[in-house]
């Protein structure tokens, strides 16, 4: 159960009106790594955990704080569009900077929102729950966080350097610190999971039904020798099973695939067809 | 530029035909972690590396890799079609196996495909970029990839454990080395950036830019200390920075966020009508 | 700012586990008119309202409480998988009910969430942020509201018939009754707006502006006259503007269009193609 | 079955063109609210309405008329496109209105349309049928037409207070008049339906059945008391069948839930690693 | 303009209800090739065209005729949905015939659409229109319409295969009819412009701008000489520019790509770190 | 199985970068008929062909081209995007160019790729799955190629009229000579397998089991008689099968459908309700 209090969890106010930028910064509110990927993704993986402890806990802590940066950006994004102009080409054409903003802008902040954010990205994809992952396995999901906090703070990063408004910056500078924990935070429960289980995940599948001969080797199949020398071609391997391979001339170890004639109902091309042979009358 | 041979990379041979093992199937060649996401992930972040080196060449010939596991299960979804039948409820209600195929199948498969594999997931999603990510910096992104992989193995052991046929486990089992591989792999690499570079991504983003007084606290927002005693939030933060602290009642650092309103050309619900005041004749 | 307290706003466990009960009751979680999508409209509504108030207030209340349904949703599916099986047509062959299983549910509650509720329908469509309303204009949110709450209570209520498990129709009972009250509080928010502006949205556009001469009436486009004995169609239009009349053979009021040709550099059809004339050697 | 006719049923000129509007103009063609939502969405519900009589005849004259006003917008879109023209940066840095065009403009109007209307909003996405609904209960469905209408009106005004030509503004004044009336007469058949059943929609659902303690009541989740003022927390519901009350601490009615472990062949964390015990060997 | 009527332009009345007919059934209604796809397809291609005459009407004409198509198909599956029941696991294990309806049917066609027909595909994917095309070049779209009606033919072949109903059947050859009808009057209209223009769309742009020496030549990227026995491949070019030349071991024409560095404010991975040098302290 | 080798098809560097032009191209990157819609399109009908011979090594011998058409756009791509700017109004009002490009690039080239090529088209839509074909039938499938590389040989040409970038019109020049020989051989395919079958896909269906009487009619649903001239409506039909006839005023063969009540357990509308008849107090 969820208590919302109307107070932000830190201020959102810009100095200055830019519907440009308020474009942009819907990146990281709707967008495949914005905020509302991360809180959907950790309250599913917390919901779906089965069992209870610490790591349900984080997630569930995690989770509403992100609720709370969905509310800071939409926030921001609301005071960025305000007195936002509309306009046609002849607007445009009267005033550069309001051609820019005309330009720049997501026509949809004015027409469908209203001067309002929305649950979309900076081109204006609509979020999706195809953004999110919860897998029933934490070491597997946690990685999943993890990549989506580096992704995001690179993001807010990058925004960070696109901004000259203060007040913008004041609050990039919250959320970056805050991907800095949290990246920080699923360093330290992957390193645990790591040690527990083993690096490869699911590690409690059996080794020995897997084709262990293949289970340490780099095939080469982009000409040219440069990944011969790192760490993945040589010295043991990570997962402490095995030894690092490296293969140059990697051969095919199955066969051309031949697939079987279609039965007559699902209306395929003819093997006769295939075939450059005469069709019989009959099935013409 | 790449060139193409017919023979397979492994084998990919059922010992008989399932249309509904089929269907499931196809989440590992079309769904968010199938064999068309790490594909086109890996050649994505390859092509758009700016510069040149080992970690490019280790992501062409793993990107050039996944190509051929598409093949395979391609071709394992095509042979475990083999003669699928078409039918109604009638023909269901005839023959309970035929019944349970009609139910489990993909009707696609037969109706659009004509018994052809799909880019599509288990429930007949198509495949969406949605689902890949490649953003320039190569320790975020080896995080993605190791997350692709993770959940990828894990759907592929449980995958393997829900079929009976000796020719898709043969399969299986060597997709699910594969993935311990790349597993390895790209943990090797990431090991690798975070010793060049920070744990932290991006690296180059100046710290002191940051709101470093929250850069590693740990916020309980769901009530309950669970996540109190993990090592998240307690001794030295991962990335060397600071200390992790805990603090149980997280109050706001913001005000409550009153917007102004919009132009009247906007049409949004007027200011009086929000305070329960008359509206002027004027603006009805 | 939102907290989370771990216990749930009412109890989500059936009576025994059902995985073709839990495919359908994704519908109410992670459909169209889920519970997700209610949550999400409620509070960017809010957090989109320009000013202060108690509709804000209203609004932050009630998406608050949906985040508590799409919990207890959750909680309730992930006991439904409980002990789910996994399995092909060999499998289904074998015992009718584990047939009837596989057939009937979402595969990927095992292959992909590991027996975990997921942000989807009961096909398996991604939940879409496509699915929201927030146009800065609470007269047509809280339609959009009142909406919402009608076909969510529907889905509900089929859902209840459909199931014979005592916990599950427990829970549904739950939430119809909420569904019973925010239909209740849109409706007493949509008559106390009408009443301050006019019932037809938005109430700020003056009315000169539009083409008066047809804003109440009714044209017969699909032939048969039964619409025209409704109270469309007879009497003063219910916004208090006019009367309502019907058109039995409504004609155009427009003429044919015929487009002008593109530019050259477009290399659409060229005009005389169209005009059946033979094209200049030059053009070829 | 369907006649078309050539002449429009208004006129859709423009005075000149303009490719940033024809761009803004996309979103009440394909939209969430365009024209194609409302066709669709009224003819589904009048082939899906089981039985007969003036509430099915209304949908089919107004899905008929919805599909003439596509057509109105496709023609007004590619003429405002006559001559886009195409350019790069060279092009745009040399002449700024050129330079506005393109970055305001949509540029699959030119490489993807040559110069065409879309089935795609504002920002570009294409329409999809996520945005209809058609449910069987008429009731439920009329709130939803009602709601279109609002929303679409809305954007027709907004679109209408951006553009300066006149040819624009003289179909938009038509296509706002048309909605003055679906929002009249949806309004007249709600009222209708919910005389003969009730407001609360389904209708024919036991009442005895849902949590009747909870039908009537607003919790207050969202700290601060001004929603407590409002109709909806005083006074008889608006169903008739209760009384409204406000909740100002609303407490969990549930427990703390904990889910059972999944089995072994799902490959889940392990209850051992969550409770932070060692890991029989047996199971690594 | 559209003028509705009631009656149905061929009967759609199936022997029997059958909820697992109806499911596939949506494919040809709801799917990339169904009827909603072609009929909007060409109406925005008619509407799109620039100038008159014959082909526009022929494309308003079968626009027009695709439109009753989607009502044939709307229709008949809600009477195959006639009484269709809802249910859980229980009910399933009852009664088997009642266990393969809930795994074969669309549990959205009970839940969501109340027995309706829905603008979906035979999985449950929502229209999209991605799906369709209108370039305003008639000869390209015209092989767009070409191709819709053969898979939309094939399609609906398949279904008259899989159904045991003579109502269906009696349906279906109707629809499968009139596409070969409309194969036939595109393939007219192709071979027209052809004659008019030239094979190559578009034929407007002048020859001498493309790289000549390779616009009839097949490069053999797939080892294996199959391929070199094709038409493709021996004689004089279909287009009557040349004639058709075979590459066994086709080699690149480009150098190895090297990407310059992005800019700091990127934040990309830095050069020195690609380079496996030590990053200057003054970046980290 | 693929090779991949580093060195490019063709050259793909521009005199200049161009962020704006960068984001028009990728439209035939990863639009609807880019370059992954062709390279999946083609692997996927080769790897479906049920079969072998020389229609599947053709496909895989151009799906595997393809792939380095991708290549080369991507590389093009990222090189316009050199040191692209980042910025937001302020930025822009202060040097119109810059104005121009932050207006006319796509945001997510800087935010989200880090100056690399995306999976996407030139609005932002994400590539999807959705866009390619492959029924099994090679003659219909073929057409969808033809399709394919008329849509994407016009959009090229299109993109070559945009730019005054020698680097890029050269790159362009080939990719159009490429889309001239693969049209060229699709033609040539799809002739042979005409002649070999019938012009009417599937050819394999009985035409006896269709509605005769209707398979060579133009039905005259748009009022106007310009169709009523074309090759279409008059002699011979196309397949060799019967002889075209146009109908001037098609009246309808089917009768007005009505359709029965929905089980009560459903909650549709009540026939009563429908038949504006009393409802009995029972079922309120």
């Amino acid at each position: 159960m969820f208590y919302h209090i109307k107070e932000l969890q830190y201020k959102a106010k810009p100095e200055r009106p830019d519907p440009i930028f308020a474009r942009q910064l819907q990146e990281i509110l709707g967008g495949q790594f914005g905020e509302i990927s991360v809180a959907l993704q950790y309250l599913f993986q917390g919901w779906n955990t089965r069992g209870d402890g610490k790591y349900k806990d984080l997630l569930m802590d995690t989770g509403a704080e992100e609720l709370a940066h969905i509310e800071m950006l939409a926030t921001m994004i609301a005071r960025l569009l305000d007195g936002a102009p509309v306009g046609d080409l002849e607007v445009a054409a009267k005033d550069p900077v309001i051609g820019a903003i005309l330009g720049g802008m997501n026509p949809q902040h004015a027409i469908v929102s209203g001067l309002g954010a929305m649950p979309a990205d900076s081109v204006g994809n609509k979020w999706s729950a195809d953004y999110i992952i919860a897998s029933g396995n934490l070491l597997a999901d946690f990685r999943a966080n993890l990549n989506s906090e580096s992704q995001g703070r690179l993001q807010a990063v990058r925004l960070y350097e696109a901004t000259t408004d203060r007040g913008v910056k004041d609050m990039l500078s919250w959320l970056i610190a805050r991907d800095t924990m949290h990246q920080n935070q699923w360093l330290a429960a992957i390193y645990e999971l790591e040690c527990k289980e083993n690096v490869v995940v699911p590690s409690t599948f059996p080794r020995e039904l897997e084709k262990r001969e293949v289970s340490h080797v780099l095939f080469n199949y982009s000409r040219g020798n440069e990944s011969a020398t790192g760490r993945w071609a040589n010295g043991p391997s990570i997962d402490g099973e095995g030894v690092f391979q490296y293969v140059e001339n990697p051969q095919p170890f199955g066969k051309k695939p031949i697939l079987k004639p279609a039965p007559p109902y699902i209306h395929d091309t003819l093997p006769a067809v295939l075939r450059d042979q005469e069709i019989p009358p009959s099935l013409k």
